[in-house]
């Protein structure tokens, strides 16, 4: 039996061997700089691209998320003192609010810090791109990243350089100091040294800045390339729409862990007063009318329900919170959408088009957080024919370039029979998408695409179908214009033969000779006339022309052939 | 003066006030429960769909990936003892290879814990979508998971019951326990409660747990449904593909961050000795070279280079590394592709085509990770004909159903010109890539769809050109054997009267008469033989059919008609 006993065993030294799976946790650091593409940066090129969308994003959320004008300064350059090729050193400088000395090593060197943890429309939203653009740089380049920043009410400008230890998840700073301030500069200044690919990034990160531009005209945005181009999107107007301002959760938007921490953290007696000081959209009516129909007491402790067995409560209670409709809708007064206005005056600015519309939807929510979806379109001019709608996606104020054919826009946009609206393709139409919201539903940390929400995609459709109705109204009358046009012609062809004939007949046969000038020209104009009054004039012609103008026109076009 | 004094001191105070961001970190746990949407959870449909192939893919990674055959229960029933609606209990039991009791609790309880983050070909990558399953059932339901687990070579089963501390990162367990076994069960078994939309989600889960069978024919997997339907995929086969192996890294594939953890932690010696012993594809002799060329002592010991002022030599050192071409290509031996005959197997299976041919390319790599490409093609058959190509895209040997349009499969797929290779739309075509990879180059941590990787790309457009050129060698034959059943239509339809003629004009004049049936049978027979001989015959008649018998069963079609 030995044989047997031996192959026993040996089966057993292989389960152990099979079972010897090596576990063990990373920190989030670990996480991002080992899956990269996680935060955007899958090659050369895109981590380009993302280092800088992440730090003019940043640049713009300190500067008129918080009321002030921005002045965004983005320069790309080969990096100086670091071996190896396609190393780029990437500075975004701005005039915003500047980051607390405090807190700045952990604001740029740890993964998960951040302030875009509340609720606030801000173009950041995961505390998590400038990071992982530092770890991309400090992995590829080896530079740490260089943060100057000063704030508007301190007399002192800070600087560190530090690296993110990968496995620690924190800033190791390898040089720092702070200086009195000359001036009254405050705002931030972040420079991160990188591999990347310039040459194959150039014309998408050009585009990010000029889309950015068109949404934000009361921004200063400059570029300088690594060949020494400079880029200037001058401010186009001071008038800058209402900053965002930040919100209490709404009870539709809350899950359980939240509830909870809501009622650990709770200074409130009752749950009653929970409901109403520690959430957006409750009144003291609403709150005791909710609690009352889900049979629990008004006076109750919050920390009661916080004990096990009162668990399946505070379930259930939590489930008829997200449910429950007498509560108001979520506050979308705390939304900065661009409005309508803006919105028009961008689409014209970029493509010069025959015709543009915009609209700002009314607010709704999904799952308790708000959002305004606004739809721009513009229509020929300049705008070059393709065989399907140019597709400008927004969200919360930043153009999206990547992802375009899984985003809900692209969903909705390309299921619109474009031929009940008269655009028959190619055709030079461009339309424009823009998404505001306490929270934004990107796919990819990287905030690339939109998801499927069944609310925002019913919204974004009735805006293209809003829009589309005006370009229409201005096709079909451009298109009856043309019909008109073909039957003015007809007419009009006539009218100098009609009225020589008109003359003649006025006469005796024996008087029959060719009208005299003035005669003829008379008789002309009263057929003019005629023409005109029993023609329905275009409307398309701004300025209100005068419709015998217009008639006498097209004579002379027709004569001159 | 005070007016201004005050008018100053209020603009410094809104500045203290714009200046109060409110910074704070996040634990991994709260970060993706925060941002469930994107561990794939983006809705009631998807979590159900999510926490279904979370599952299946850790049980399929205890079974085959270490050489058991699988055997796999997937139950989904409504939650029982939960309040609310929607609540289902989803369970899946394998008969793996266990989870150790140590890390039981950490392996369901601690975002970023996992026994993936090694170099070897898995379904998962993340160490995340078990514990996004858990943080979401918690989140929604308020249950905890359940775990139950028996290694081969223990004779105990383990059971713990468990929420995740969404703050802390950590399990809390709230029940545990652990009994003898009483037969030689090893394997996992998990529980998870969460809200969903299972009507919606139904069809997805049994399009994902079907094609997940497609290729892996040696598992067993069962499916029970709420409504009490049960879906069993049978074993078809014993034989399984070679498991993966775990390899050590690549030097192309290793950044900065890396190499300097290795020389942490590497007993070498020396350099030379850490490029040997610390990666793969590097001997000594090319370990040497490198060295030399690097103008860097191979006897050098590897911690001296861990100090500040090596730095720049580190950077410098790392990107030579990186693209050193003295290196073998990296290991694919340790893959674990599906094979050209499974992959045709399993696309008649499905399909019942007219036409199949798969193909496994040569192993690449891309940044030093290796990979290979399988592309197979199905075609006609009872596949319904459809305006493009139907694309089943596996990774890993898991199918990848959402994310399509954005994935590099879609992108290769899409603009292939089809009518080179005779495929005229709308058309029965069916097109399967899979990508076997130490790393799967996802573009979101919800596993979706897979990013432009210039190398991956290239390969899929290969091996979809090889297959595609396979099937314009079938559907030419099948052109051709149209083409010449015409002609010969065209001849047959005259044989019986040529025959009659000719057996005539062997006679003279006077004696022609009809000839008798004996000559006439004779004649055709010869003619038949003649038209045989002369046209070239379609190849695709399998068994080889005598030419012979084609004619005259063409003749006959003729006749009757």
């Amino acid at each position: 039996m030995p044989n047997k006993r031996s192959a026993a065993k040996r089966e057993k030294q292989e389960a152990v061997a099979r079972g010897q799976e090596k576990y063990r946790a990373m920190s989030p650091a670990e996480f991002f700089s080992r899956y990269k593409e996680l935060a955007g940066f899958s090659n050369p090129t895109r981590a380009v691209y993302q280092t800088i969308r992440e730090l003019v994003e940043n640049a713009l959320d300190a500067t008129d998320t918080h009321g002030i004008l921005p002045v965004i300064r983005v320069v790309v350059e080969p990096a100086r003192g670091v071996e190896g090729e396609n190393r780029y050193t990437i500075t975004v400088e701005d005039n915003g609010i500047g980051v607390p000395p405090t807190v700045m090593a952990d604001a740029f060197g740890r993964v998960l810090y951040s302030s875009k943890y509340v609720i606030r429309q801000t173009r950041g939203m995961f505390g998590l791109g400038v990071k992982a653009a530092v770890i991309y740089g400090q992995q590829t380049a080896g530079q740490p990243v260089t943060v100057i920043s000063a704030m508007e009410d301190s007399d002192y400008v800070y600087m560190k350089k530090l690296f993110i230890d990968i496995n620690e998840n924190k800033p190791r700073i390898v040089e720092e100091g702070q200086w009195r301030k000359r001036g009254r500069w405050h705002g931030t200044r972040v420079s991160i040294t990188i591999e990347g690919d310039w040459r194959r990034a150039r014309s998408r990160v050009i585009e990010y800045i000029k889309r950015t531009a068109i949404v934000a005209p009361y921004a200063e945005i400059h570029l300088v390339t690594p060949e020494g181009d400079v880029y200037i999107f001058p401010r186009m107007t001071r008038k800058m729409p209402k900053p965002p301002r930040e919100a209490k959760p709404h009870p539709h938007g809350v899950n359980l862990e939240q509830f909870k921490m809501i009622l650990q953290s709770t200074r409130a007696r009752t749950l009653r007063e929970v409901l109403v000081t520690e959430f957006q959209s409750v009144g003291e009516k609403s709150a005791v009318n909710f609690l009352r129909e889900a049979g629990v007491s008004p006076d109750l402790n919050p920390k009661t329900l916080l004990r096990r067995e009162y668990r399946d409560l505070l379930v259930r209670l939590v489930d008829k919170l997200r449910s429950y409709t007498g509560f108001r809708a979520p506050r979308s007064d705390y939304l900065s959408p661009i409005g309508a206005d803006l919105i028009e005056i961008g689409l014209r600015r970029m493509f010069r088009p025959e015709f543009t519309a915009a609209v700002t939807r009314p607010a709704r929510s999904y799952m308790g957080h708000p959002f305004i979806v606004e739809v721009g379109i513009a229509y020929g001019g300049s705008i070059p024919p393709r065989e399907e709608p140019l597709l400008l996606r927004y969200a919360n104020k930043i153009p999206l370039l990547y992802g375009e054919r899984e985003d809900v826009a692209y969903k909705v946009v390309s299921s619109v029979n474009w031929k009940n609206y008269y655009v028959e393709f190619p055709a030079p139409l461009v339309v424009l998408v823009h998404i505001a919201s306490t929270r934004i539903p990107y796919k990819e940390a990287g905030k690339e695409s939109i998801g499927d929400v069944p609310e925002i995609e019913s919204e974004i459709r009735a805006g293209v179908w809003e829009v589309a109705r005006k370009l229409r109204i201005f096709l079909s009358r451009k298109r009856r214009e043309a019909e008109i046009r073909r039957k003015i012609i007809t007419l009009a062809k006539y009218i100098p033969e009609v009225a020589r004939s008109l003359a003649m007949l006025g006469k005796p046969p024996e008087k029959w000779s060719p009208p005299k000038p003035e005669e003829e020209k008379m008789l002309v104009e009263a057929l003019v006339r005629l023409v005109a009054r029993y023609i329905e004039l275009p409307e398309t012609h701004d300025g209100g022309e005068d419709p015998v103008e217009i008639v006498k026109k097209i004579i002379a076009e027709v004569e001159t052939k």
